[in-house]
């Protein structure tokens, strides 16, 4: 069994890092928080023997030797980086609970027949360099080293350059070392679980998404004599865009539309100007792919109409998209059997948020377990998840790291 | 007769301090660009014999002595701030055209019975210190000095700080010194004498306005996991405000409700949160001020509804309002007379923009002059006066001075 007590003291721990003013962590891809973040995890795993690799990349591979090392590794692990006023669990849980599992081996002194990798990717949360996910989107193909390390955050400083300055630029070829199988944690960041009050989600795979970044070219001209009919208000379009957008995706029964405009700016802005430019993000979810294809064209025709309605220019670009996702049928099934056998009430269900089992999905058998967190609360400093929920979130990953590691 | 070609050098002089990117000038109130500007003014000036004033919060009073120095001066004037990607004649003009009639008085020996005081009144445009035309309404006893010298820009820098920073913090007291009438040469920045084909617009007073900070608090949380009906989404709530109040302006069927949202932001922003928190500045204008009640009230149930439709607090604050302005009469026909004897074509009307003017004729008899500017266009790089019509609106400035300075 592993010790609840002592994973709940590792993620307060790694909450001191990088703590943000109402209670919740503020370390940002490769920031000078997120490598001491890194560096608190690296201390702790070499003090259990585990071994450190770093690709080109900056994903960290936290080896844990075991009986066949000629055979390919099991991996666990999540990202430790956070959103601007993150959370204390959303990443952290899925690393953290790897290394308890490490620490419950050793104090049993179990040695698994295949060896053990904690992983944890790079720049999960797209916040500093879009998209998310793209380190282990570059370790599983998806994108090439070169372009990822010239990924630029807003202030142009480059993903290669925020490795150099953090120490974590590695040597490790991207794609190394080959996986058996994956297993990620993660709190849930929805509120299904907790509302039909179950203790696990068995993942068995990812809604599909797509970003685009939108830009709304009209006339900037002074608020106070301009008749608004003469106005090309940009805000104005962006306002209409994003209102159709909301009622289009609350009207869907199902509730599997998502959208959401989570970044907006305005070129110059100033009271009494009317908004000349606007730039701003939209990010489209289904766990459909054909609805999702449906939801990108409605997107585009309700800009062109915002846009013609203020004779604004519309123009969007879609900047990434992942596929609907579904997960290895054996992992699925190692995790559920780990729900069921530890007695605790479980759903199969489908993940909300992109994850770097997404990614990893491609190139090995793969699966992932949530737990539930508070009033379904995530990206947000009060995300919660109560430690009761991460003992057993870290003990299924254990029990179904262990089924994996001994085939 | 003015010089029409010296006042376009004058102007295109002054375009040369904060040129901005594409065409038009970047000199926010009591920047160094805006320091540089002044200066440029004052050498001018003072080349023709004036002697400069400054008082507490900045405004420039230059004066050129008359044949009765015991009477109060007749004043002219404007401000030299920009927006932050303003015009080169927005404010600009006036000044420079009331430079241009000291430099024709000085060619033809002519000394008028009253002194004259060409003034450049500190941060009219609101875009660095909100609100607006500061300075002339602590000249009118609108604001006190103190709250002036306090109030600050958005990286917590004062104005009071900022006028020592530039050298432009004087010592004479404000409201000194007092003037026997004001007038202020101004570009439309409004389509309505071009429309109209008219050169001149004889203002008879200035619409209502009023400024509204306005903060939405619903809840951040992850774009994708969060099903929609769960969402507390500032930005949700911010765009259906916008939509509602544009919907409502357009609707006005005479074309005087105005409604402006020029500045918006996110809190910690990120592509895939749910917007928690958003700030957004409203600017609501009308020229009769029983319809600019109306109008807030209208504002006040539309952000309501908004919140409401969205699980999001609103809260707004009425941070500034102008009363609906009424012109002197004396002075409106004097402008008048001189256009008339112009011969050009022109209008009675009412100004859409604030002006120093609206604070000044609190104290002083004061009316205003229009020219056309290009498409209506102003707080705009683009923003452009022809040389024909800036010469036209200095004759009249100064054929008007010479009236009022000679009573
Ligand atoms: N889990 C998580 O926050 N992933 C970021 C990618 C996404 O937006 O879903
Ligand atoms: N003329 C001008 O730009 N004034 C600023 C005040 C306003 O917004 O009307």
């Amino acid at each position: 069994s592993i010790d609840g007590q002592r994973l709940w003291s590792s993620l307060m721990a790694m909450a001191e890092i990088g703590p943000s003013p109402n209670g919740g962590s503020h370390r940002l891809a490769l920031t000078e928080e997120d490598a001491a973040g890194r560096r608190l995890l690296i201390e702790w795993c070499q003090a259990l023997g585990c071994t450190l690799r770093i690709d080109r990349v900056g994903n960290l591979f936290l080896r844990r030797a075991g009986k066949r090392d000629d055979l390919d590794p099991i991996g666990i692990g999540s990202h430790l980086d956070t959103q601007p006023k993150g959370g204390r669990f959303d990443g952290v849980l899925g690393v953290l609970a790897g290394l308890e599992a490490f620490r419950t081996l050793e104090d049993h002194g179990i040695v698994t027949e295949r060896p053990l990798e904690l992983v944890v990717w790079t720049n999960e949360e797209g916040s500093r360099f879009a998209p998310a996910m793209v380190a282990s989107g570059t370790y599983a193909g998806e994108f090439s080293v070169e372009s990822t390390l010239a990924r630029s955050d807003r202030d142009g400083v480059t993903l290669g350059e925020a490795l150099a300055a953090t120490g974590f630029a590695g040597d490790m070829a991207v794609g190394e070392p080959r996986l058996a199988g994956f297993l990620e944690l993660h709190i849930e960041q929805g509120p299904i679980l907790e509302e039909n009050h179950e203790a696990v989600g068995v993942v068995t795979g990812v809604q599909g998404m797509r970003w685009f970044d939108v830009t709304l070219r009209g006339q900037s001209s002074h608020a106070g004599p301009t008749p608004m009919r003469y106005r090309r208000d940009a805000l104005a379009a962006a306002a209409r865009l994003i209102d159709r957008l909301q009622g289009h995706a609350l009207a869907d029964p199902s509730g599997d539309t998502k959208v959401t405009c989570g970044t907006l700016e305005i070129d110059a802005a100033s009271r009494n100007v009317v908004p000349g430019e606007v730039r701003l993000s939209i990010d489209l979810r289904h766990v459909d792919e054909g609805e999702l294809d449906a939801l990108e064209a409605r997107f585009e025709r309700e800009l062109a109409a915002a846009g013609e309605a203020f004779g604004v220019t519309a123009h969007s670009e879609r900047i990434w998209a992942s596929s609907v996702v579904s997960f290895d049928s054996g992992c699925i099934d190692a995790v559920e059997r780990t729900a069921k056998a530890r007695g605790v009430p479980y759903r199969r269900m489908m993940s909300g948020a992109g994850h770097d089992a997404v990614y990893v999905a491609r190139v090995a058998p793969t699966a992932m377990i949530f737990i539930p967190c508070r009033d379904g609360i995530s990206h947000n400093e009060a995300e919660y998840a109560s430690p009761e929920h991460c003992a057993l979130g870290a003990q299924v990953l254990c029990d179904a790291m262990l089924e994996r590691a001994n085939i």
